[in-house]
């Protein structure tokens, strides 16, 4: 390599060592409000957290990135370069259009609008009261629709949207995959729903101490292969994943004391996510690619642990005497079996978070197809309320009686993350695909699981996906470990087969 | 207000609210470290602190804060300002002048040394071998001699140290006081040691559960005014007490099972230095001068409420029965003046964190005379141990087996902090001669003691000395509180009544 070839390299490599500084004290300043930080220092927090973020950004965009990224991605500079430096250039390059091609004022207009929006959501889903939110919410459609423009339309312009969470997946696609998947789903829960035979699942709630629920969290997070001495486990409102750095990969959970399950599962969904975090390659550390490489496939990891492995009749033959042992009142003659089919018991509910793992997809189909409608179909603000309605009552049958268990219920679109809710059920999708081939490669999968052998299954997962960061796209993944693109027939059988079984359809 | 003056004021006013969120960053980032953070992402961290270190002091010692202060200061700009806007400029510019008159080269140098020659101590201290950390002493010890003649000598050499620990302290002020308080102190602790008196404290090293000891220490900060809305307590190997913000002030302490005053003292220590941080007016928040006037000042506050207040007999006779409920089989029979007793024996010890509040200023004392002996005697560094030896023979009568007891014992020197130390004895000074006043104008203080009525107490230091943060000069603080300037017979007054009376003189 030349001589000035390895300098602009080196200034670039540092100026992206900077941004992961600044990233990581920020990430830091969040979790620490979520976890605990007094009440008192929240506002000057804020102000900070923007000042910090606005440095962040100005590095991000700055000239010298722009000349380190026109110089380096020159083809004949670009050719000589290792594949980490040049997949490096390209995810900075990605971002820096991103965040370049807005205005900055439009920016920072954006970025107050969506702060003081998610304020006034709050208060709008407090109150059910959906006129309260709208005006926002206009608004940031609106300017979502102008920076669309800014951006380039791909596709269609949602399709612009959805490359920014999962770079390749277009309409199109989704249009193909969730409506084969809907069209599967629907009869399966409209069988379940009028099934003869119902799951017991009242002794999931009675009352069971923090402390315990807390001590089995840690032996499960312990017993997936979490490492602790690169993370820590944390309560919070909202249980969430944050990266602090690449040796810094940390949990938190909320407990409720009339619900083991909530804690329990919440724990396994982000221990999942934060499996592939620690287990990111070490070569990647300190470039942009040290990260999991789409929300969808994010989404596929924490699915996969809580539902596929956590919510396994295998799983729990090794560990449901080990959860007995931390509540020996409460689940005193309780079957593993019982068990088994308490937390798996389906009901068509309104709210996505609550929701079970067969009805789950349907709520982000919804979301899907509202938010196609909005940026591709002219659908209006205004209407969002009916058509919300409608579409439950279609796939759940079921419609909310107020916004606030309605369209008001998520704090997404307050944020302005549309194009985000698909990754929920890609996840879904993606994680009984990649399941589908463990099963085939690791033949004794069953046999590990109720042996609580999980260390084989976390490798072979390591090997396949968490490793390689940012260095594969998703639909790269998919290709590579499972040899088919993406195909949602794994998650309908799955699902079917697993709920045949326990409502004995 | 001229315009061109509004609008420079202004910038001056972002950059400070700008490096104050870096500030912010850093502190948390240090915070965490200590706190929990887990081992494997420390490194990453280190260098992340690295990274925003460097720019926060980029910031302050930018051509920007350069013009803004040259243009502020202009007399006929100046003399237009606020009281706090003038005194915001001389802290800026002193803490300009401090950094930029060292070349940044050196700077990075005497920083990396430092860094590293913290490592090394911890293994010299731990072999007890003084050879192996010599040379990065003798580095340091070098290195400050050469920023002292960048900072320009005031006085002496040691003055210019002194100077920035304690603002208007100087080596003629402290060979006075520090020399008026040794005379007084070394025969009385010769007495306390020979008396034929001796409390019991065997009491105080029984198994004392973690769990009841951080309730009770929580309770008593409750009691002191501590505001758990605006700060929050935590355990760690040393405890400390942090400033994240103005509305976040943090305090930790260290719990050992077998000792229950070593919290417990540590608490009301780091609680005292909080308390002084929580009631800063918050008018002076986003400026320069929102923090305790020096550290002379602040040790004051931390020592008056761990011993004069913490140490009281007075205080006990209301908090001992509180203590004995958390600890009834532990504490049972013992009262409230052998409790009193026992937390005041008075042992001399090789070690000045384990030193009561008697022998603590020897230990003070000792290393003044070394450090001055260092920058304006030619003390060499090779001939430290001796010299130290020698000395707590001379002052106490005891001798360490080892340097690892001896000269070894701190961190201070390997992180360069010389003219640090007197900081704590001046903070015993201040505290005694404060709490002199406070007795004359709150004559009924002991008995607001025995009522557990602290928040008069904690008002009047707020009205004298807290509210003002750096508004007031230390100095300032002590000619304005107590009407004369620092006078060490308030303290030697102190510590004789109170142990002639306990060891029956």
């Amino acid at each position: 390599m030349e001589q000035s070839v390895r300098v602009k390299l080196d200034a670039y490599k540092e100026l992206v060592r900077k941004i992961k500084s600044y990233y990581e004290s920020l990430a830091l300043m969040y979790w620490d409000l979520r976890t605990g930080a007094p009440r008192k220092g929240a506002e000057v927090r804020a102000a900070s957290i923007g000042v910090l973020s606005t440095e962040m950004f100005k590095l991000q965009i700055s000239s010298e990135m722009e000349e380190y990224l026109q110089f380096l991605m020159q083809p004949d500079v670009f050719h000589t370069l290792s594949e980490i430096d040049q997949k490096s250039l390209k995810e900075s390059k990605r971002q820096f259009d991103l965040s370049k091609k807005i205005p900055p004022a439009k920016y920072q207009e954006y970025t107050e609008l969506t702060t003081y929006a998610e304020t006034v959501w709050e208060e709008a889903k407090e109150k059910a009261d959906f006129a309260m939110f709208e005006p926002y919410l206009k608004k940031i459609v609106d300017m979502l629709q102008e920076f669309i423009e800014f951006w380039g339309i791909k596709g269609t312009r949602y399709d612009t949207l959805l490359d920014m969470y999962e770079p390749g997946i277009t309409v199109e696609k989704l249009d193909q995959v969730f409506g084969r998947l809907r069209d599967r789903l629907v009869p399966l829960i409209e069988k379940v729903q009028k099934a003869s035979y119902v799951p017991e699942a009242g002794f999931l709630n009675q009352t069971f101490p923090k402390q315990q629920q807390d001590e089995f969290g840690r032996f499960i997070l312990r017993e997936m292969g979490y490492d602790f001495e690169a993370g820590r486990l944390d309560e919070t409102v909202h249980p969430f994943e944050t990266t602090i750095n690449s040796g810094d990969v940390r949990v938190t959970t909320h407990y409720y004391e009339n619900d083991v399950a909530s804690a329990l599962f919440s724990t396994l969904h982000e221990g999942g996510h934060a499996l592939y975090e620690q287990n990111v390659s070490k070569e990647l550390s300190a470039t942009p690619l040290g990260e999991g490489t789409s929300m969808g496939i994010h989404e596929s990891q924490s699915r996969t642990w809580e539902n596929m492995i956590g919510r396994s009749r295998s799983f729990w033959k090794r560990y449901f005497t080990d959860l007995q042992k931390h509540f020996p009142e409460q689940l005193n003659g309780i079957t593993v079996d019982q068990f088994y089919e308490g937390i798996n018991k389906s009901e068509n509910s309104l709210i996505r978070i609550e929701s079970d793992e067969l009805t789950y997809n349907l709520h982000i189909i919804i979301r899907y197809e509202i938010e196609k409608m909005l940026f591709n179909e002219n659908l209006s603000v205004h209407d969002l309320p009916k058509v919300w309605n409608e579409k439950y009552e279609q796939y759940l049958g079921i419609s909310p009686s107020h916004d606030g268990e309605g369209v008001l219920q998520d704090v997404h679109w307050a944020g302005g993350s549309f194009g985000y809710f698909p990754s929920y059920a890609l996840g879904n999708m993606y994680g009984a695909q990649i399941m589908n081939t463990l099963r085939k490669e690791i033949t004794d999968f069953e046999s590990l699981l109720e042996k609580g052998e999980l260390h084989p299954i976390k490798e072979w997962l390591t090997d396949k996906i968490y490793r390689h960061g940012k260095m594969l796209t998703p639909s790269e993944i998919i290709m590579q470990v499972t040899g088919e693109e993406l195909n949602p027939d794994y998650l309908a059988d799955y699902l079917e087969e697993k709920y045949t079984e326990i409502y004995k359809l």
